[in-house]
């Protein structure tokens, strides 16, 4: 017999009824019914329950033992009787008649517990997170993280793409989030950075001749650190060469969409093929957002043109002066109290906006000020013009296009929230596509790139040379799900002219693009093919399918949100030694109190 | 038609005669036959034959384009002329007549030519890396890693295991090799490190319930470099709890097995199943290392008692000390030269030892002082004793126990090379199993753990209580192919009872341990199951299948033997507005020249 189990702790049903079985696993959970025993023993995979009673000799040990300790128990498998047996667990129709016992780790008392998953404050789960990733939902978690991830591979290479690994020590760059530094020995003053991304290595695998690439990457920002955002985390970087942007679409959609759709449990997830292309101009219009969660079935419309020189004075002259006047519908809001209305409006003011409008409806009578002076008549043809029935109102959001776009957005997303017109079990995807290649940057007075200085502006060489650069749109895309951007992403320009160009429109002459982006441009000068990419975000991806909101809960080992790992106790001080050997030395604000957990030790590791 | 291409460069042969087709690729070869251009045209896929003349408008163009250069062809697919077919190609039947011609991308000179592989200085090859990796050999040797560690992923899954992330921001260890740092701008004066191996994770996973962790984990040592050592590498890194050595053995060899067999091309593989367990022991004498390369038919065997009083008084006195003699066969060779003998005796006393005694032996008949002094009939029976014929030498050496053995493990593998005994194509694996738990320190006259304190003793607590120490063995294993130890691994001990007791016996207190190892011991103060893992080298695995010596010929973008990154400039300098972030200064050696590749340049990136 196998020294520790013949049988993991999910794997008993009642066909095993009568054998001699031996499992191993920690004690999720005792209760005792008079001199009987019950235990559940829990391991990976599941959990069977235990019997001793007085003739076992395993009772006493058991007794003694605190939840938690790790045992090996000899026994043989009984039906549990009619009333007893647990549907819900895949060995409830049995127990385990403990004959003998060997206890592999006693626990001391746990500073938290597992079974039951009490609330935790943060700092113990993770000091502790070896106990922690014991309880149910993180361990549910973290396997579902590793089957996404493995799923995603597997997708990944059935579209054809080969997983590449790049440098984790790489060069520091001097734009985008603040690097992390790794100090050189070899090299006194000088530095590695982690990467923020391998933008530049996946686009020289391209160069280099290897067609479709993806990594499972790990990633590095030095930012401050919110709910959602990790100093380390993981993107699914992928590049391909001799694509246009629909080919880009093409083969990502399928990976996607299947990954939601193996783990959605029941959920709907839009199909590949069918993820709809938005041009950012009309999500901004339709959405006030170029991350629109399109669950979300309100739609906003610019309905201006309805209030020039309309009763409605206040809008009048914003449209006289070139302003918009948004609608949000509020479908279904007949019975909403004045409160309800009211109630948006401050919370625009709130958001710092001058405020919202509103248009009520019941039973087709208009109701509020913006109707009353606008008139019936007009808010009819309005309201039939955005397909509304005689019961849904109407919010305004009116401004300077960019704010009465803010404004409309978020009226959209909190309308839709308030009235839950937002299906939960649903995972609905698009690309927000045709960014603008250059905007007007009104500070400085000049035209300056809007997004992405390397992405391929569409029509290429001729637009750039043709058209008013307000115009050009580029090939750049983002892919968003339920409201969040997974990814931005762009067919790269690869043509060193049609970069300078680029460059020249937005104000910086061939010199100061040798100097700025040398490596690249070089690389481009010997051969390179046309190629685009994205990388959606890993991390993001678990959660929306683990349905958390806080990335720590999708990540085995994560830094605290002051980037703190508090049960190794990192970042820790360091030997004299180990900063002479890489030239470096401290430079300590004055007065830092010491808040960080001990140094912590190690174990020799396999090599 | 597709923008790009309606075929790669390895899909067309004989069946698509006729067809009109477009392939986009590098211009790798351009032959001029007066009049006629034959190009021949590659992608990531393979070569397609152009051909061009003067009806073709595709021509002048070609004509003026250097290779590497990137094009998209529209042409015809023609059959080739029965003597031009070219077999050793999938696309050898056909060419295609170019009717039209797109540049993608016009390249200038090359800084090293791309077909042909011609040899070039290293540091060319790794600053121009896109440029390198189009050649044959390389794209080759990174394709097949990116399949070897495919189908480890694939292989480990199969055996039922998870793989999992594990922090790269972690905590410096006092013990090991040289952490890379990175100072923390959150944490003034502390300091991340990156792991040299996620081996205080990988069993935290255990004691968090997951059964059997993998990772393609990478890892990060700042040692000094040599050929097969590079800064960031990979490890097949995995850990199984509720197992056994055996078990660990059983779920490891099919996996190695399996890789080795699916890109052996026709080597031999040691069967998962079949990998022989050499105790430490038996190896140090029959191979004189505990890493021996099993292809080498050589036994080396230790020959003391037979020099006991005998007439070749060297051995007769050394045996009298307690010194051993162990004998290394060299068979057949009755023809060597006495020369072949006399230089192995040069080359030991080259490497430091006092030389390598031998016989020669043709036909049955002795030569050389040894057999001369000991006697024919003696070394027959030596001879006997050792299954030699009667063309087989032998080489002795002699010395304390250590020195005897390295010496015969060194020259069993010159005398094996010498006399080509060692089979190319084969890999034969071995494990090396029952290392001793304690070892004598002459130095410090005292006990001391002899590898890993952390490894399980086998007999656990009573032979701890019970042992003479150094009679005691750990539960510690290596893998070996062919020479190389892949990694080591061991059944861990997870007992804070039994590792007091460890410790106790090498001179530590339990203070010492609760001081040092608080982290681990208290973790399995909290409910630890036994587990045990290894973690093989990736970066060795795919040297060994591609049969490559330097480890930088299996790394798509790996640094240079200074650690630099000569293609994007790292290690970089950085701006003291970085470094204040961080919160440290320079401080520089007095002279150091400036020896690095300026900083590199940035694309902005996917996020």
């Amino acid at each position: 017999m196998h020294a520790y189990r013949t049988h993991h702790c999910a794997a008993l049903n009642a066909e095993a009824v009568g054998e001699n079985v031996r499992l191993s696993g920690w004690i999720h959970r005792k209760r005792d019914h008079g001199g009987v025993l019950f235990v559940d023993l829990r391991d990976h995979h599941g959990i069977t329950q235990i019997v001793a009673d007085e003739d076992s000799p395993a009772l006493p040990v058991l007794d003694k033992l605190r939840v938690e300790s790790v045992v090996t128990i000899d026994g043989e498998v009984k039906a549990r009787s009619e009333g007893t047996v647990n549907k819900n667990l895949p060995t409830g129709a049995i127990e385990v008649f403990a004959r003998g016992i060997t206890v592999q780790s006693e626990a001391n008392e746990l500073p938290l517990p597992v079974a039951g998953e009490q609330d935790y404050p943060e700092e113990t789960r993770l000091k502790y997170r070896f106990v922690d990733l014991r309880r149910e939902t993180m361990h549910k978690n973290i396997v579902l993280r590793s089957k996404v991830i493995s799923s995603l591979r597997r997708r990944m290479e059935a579209q054809g793409f080969t997983e590449f690994q790049t440098p984790i020590l790489g060069a520091s760059s001097p734009e985008g989030a603040r690097d992390y530094l790794v100090p050189s020995r070899l090299h006194p003053g000088r530095f590695y950075a982690l990467p923020q991304a391998p933008q530049m290595f996946k686009q020289l695998l391209m160069v280099a001749g290897f067609d479709r690439y993806f990594q499972i990457a790990p990633c590095f920002r030095d930012e401050d650190l919110r709910a959602d955002r990790s100093p380390e985390f993981y993107q699914l970087d992928f590049e391909m060469s001799f694509v246009t942007q629909e080919d880009v679409f093409q083969a990502i959609e399928p990976v996607l969409a299947g990954v939601f759709e193996e783990f959605a449990d029941g959920r709907k997830v839009t199909p590949a093929g069918e993820f709809p292309r938005i041009p950012y101009k009309e999500a901004m219009l339709k959405y006030g957002t170029d991350k629109p969660d399109l669950r979300n079935p309100i739609e906003i419309a610019d309905v201006g043109a309805h209030f020039e020189g309309s009763g409605f004075g206040l809008f009048a002259n914003l449209i006289s002066q070139g302003k918009k006047v948004r609608a949000i519908p509020a479908p279904g809001t007949a019975e909403k109290s004045r409160k309800f209305f009211d109630e948006m409006n401050d919370w625009a003011r709130g958001e710092g906006f001058p405020g919202l409008g509103y248009a009520t409806r019941k039973g087709g009578e208009w109701g509020g000020p913006i109707a009353k002076n606008h008139g019936s008549e007009k808010m009819d043809t309005l309201a039939d013009e955005l397909g509304l029935g005689p019961d849904d109102g109407l919010f305004f959001a009116a401004g300077d296009e960019k704010d009465a776009a803010k404004l409309a957005g978020l009226a959209r997303t909190r309308v839709g929230e308030s009235l839950e017109l937002i299906p939960e079990g649903e995972f609905k995807f698009c690309w927000i596509v045709d960014f603008p290649m250059f905007e007007f940057d009104e500070e400085r007075q000049k035209v300056d790139f809007s997004h992405n200085p390397f992405s391929m502006p569409q029509g290429e060489m001729e637009a750039l040379e043709t058209k008013d650069p307000l115009d050009i749109l580029a090939w750049q895309y983002d892919i968003v799900c339920n409201g969040y951007e997974l990814s931005s992403g762009a067919i790269r320009n690869h043509r060193p002219d049609i970069m300078y160009k680029a460059f020249e429109i937005a104000g910086y002459s061939k010199a100061d693009v040798d100097e700025n982006f040398s490596g690249m441009i070089e690389a481009f000068k010997l051969g390179a093919p046309p190629h685009g990419g994205s990388a959606p975000g890993i991390d993001r991806i678990v959660m929306l399918i683990a349905d958390e909101p806080n990335i720590r809960e999708v990540i085995a080992f994560p830094l605290n949100q002051r980037a703190q790992d508090l049960m190794m106790g990192a970042p820790s001080l360091v030997s004299d030694r180990q900063l002479e050997d890489v030239h470096i030395q401290l430079d300590l604000p004055p007065e830092e109190a010491d808040d960080s957990a001990p140094v912590a030790d190690v174990v020799e590791d396999d090599s």
